[in-house]
């Protein structure tokens, strides 16, 4: 290090750091955070303890760490943290997975848990299906017995990917064409119960498509815009299907759960 | 009555039957409830007892009578109708009130009570103020203390609306023009705390400009769509205000409470 360590100081040496969209976001200034200038970029990542300060006890030397306090810049080799804000992990666990371990798994696990119950046979509708979060939601929702239809995107190669996201566990992959043709969905919604659950990172046309397919008291969760199109409900869904609609946000969870 | 009663019949004459915007929608074959043809119109109104049949006890001649089962079919001078789909009401209150007693009153107590809890010093915005919804809305939120924020169209005797609606006890009486005014909106959320909650019976631009001064982590209860635009949500009030979204049919409530 260039300095001396303080007591409670750590010097890490970062080994992987994903870039989530709210990162890009961020540096865009089109975010709910607004670093102080100048500052780094990233939430989250993975990095190794190279050495430590005099007080420090809960990490040593060679440990793998990632940090708890969000928008602490990881998008660079090496810092200096504080001890409280490093929270240790298995050095077992891969590290492109440690890496990406408290933004999106987290997001998809609080999202399955927190609005709507959704109990072993149901089903839940995603868009962005093979984003890093709907990635997790295929598999949370598999191990839990969840049936998802998956809304994924045109593509060239469409055929890998949805055999990829079927790997997975997805019960569904449908393209978001495919999500507005009534002989597909027919088939689908014979296969598997409504969804009482819909997962949306995407906004506008493609949202409200979900919606229609979204059983009557269903909830939609926004955790993402990437059309940057607003959501748009038709006043039916709210009142006569009985449909809610919530937004989650990772940084949140954290600050209202600390 | 042209044929004699049977044992739980009882004729009634109807007093006065108001026109809903729902009865309208009906009409038009574009509401949810779709009644078989050919039918009557109306869905409540206040009637008076003139005849009962032998079994009858709950209700007597002279009783004045409101519907309990929704689309009755108001909007007729006689029906015979079954003795348990009619509640007896006290003859003091006035026919006029007595007629509207089962849909508006109703709907703006559920709003207010069912969502999220706006305690005593705390506000309301809603749209559409002066609906008959709305003018309840201002009575009960008075009553309890509550603060209204209310929003009409622009129209020729404007003052003379305003007079009324703050007479029946509304705090703030604002156009939809004034709604986007930043100078307007500041002087009026400099005397009541943010809306936790939003009424919404319009929908479209004006809903999503009542979202903008919504408080975060509040509610809008959407109970009709008068503008024919859809909800529009941007994503951001979703996920960094954490704003909710929800429906509210007097209908639903009435099923799913019997």
């Amino acid at each position: 290090t260039e300095r001396p360590l303080t007591d409670n100081e750590v010097f890490v040496s970062y080994l992987a750091s994903p870039i989530n969209p709210a990162d890009i976001n961020t540096i865009q200034g089109v975010y709910a955070v607004k670093p102080k200038l100048p500052a780094i970029g990233g939430n989250e990542g993975v990095a190794k303890v190279v050495s430590v300060g005099s007080a420090v006890t809960a990490v040593k030397v060679g440990d793998h760490v990632i940090p708890s306090a969000s928008s602490s810049g990881t998008w660079r080799t090496y810092a200096i943290m504080e001890d409280k804000n490093l929270i240790v992990i298995d050095p077992k666990i891969d590290v492109l997975a440690a890496a990406q371990l408290t933004v999106n798994p987290c997001t998809a696990y609080r999202m399955l848990k927190d609005f709507i119950p959704v109990a072993k046979g149901e089903t839940v509708i995603q868009n962005g299906a093979n984003s890093a979060v709907g990635v997790n939601v295929i598999q949370l929702a598999k191990e839990w017995g969840i049936n998802t239809i998956n809304v994924v995107r045109q593509r060239p190669d469409l055929d890998q990917l949805k055999h990829e996201l079927l790997a997975l566990g997805a019960t569904h992959v449908i393209t978001e064409e495919e999500l507005r043709q009534k002989d597909v969905m027919d088939g689908v919604l014979k296969a598997v119960p409504k969804p009482r659950l819909a997962l949306n990172c995407v906004g506008g046309k493609n949202a409200t498509d979900c919606l229609r397919v979204l059983d009557s008291k269903g909830a939609m969760v926004t955790y993402g815009g990437m059309s940057k199109q607003p959501l748009i409900i038709p006043t039916g869904s709210l009142i006569f299907k009985d449909q809610r609609f919530f937004g989650y946000w990772m940084t949140r969870w954290y600050a209202d759960n600390a």
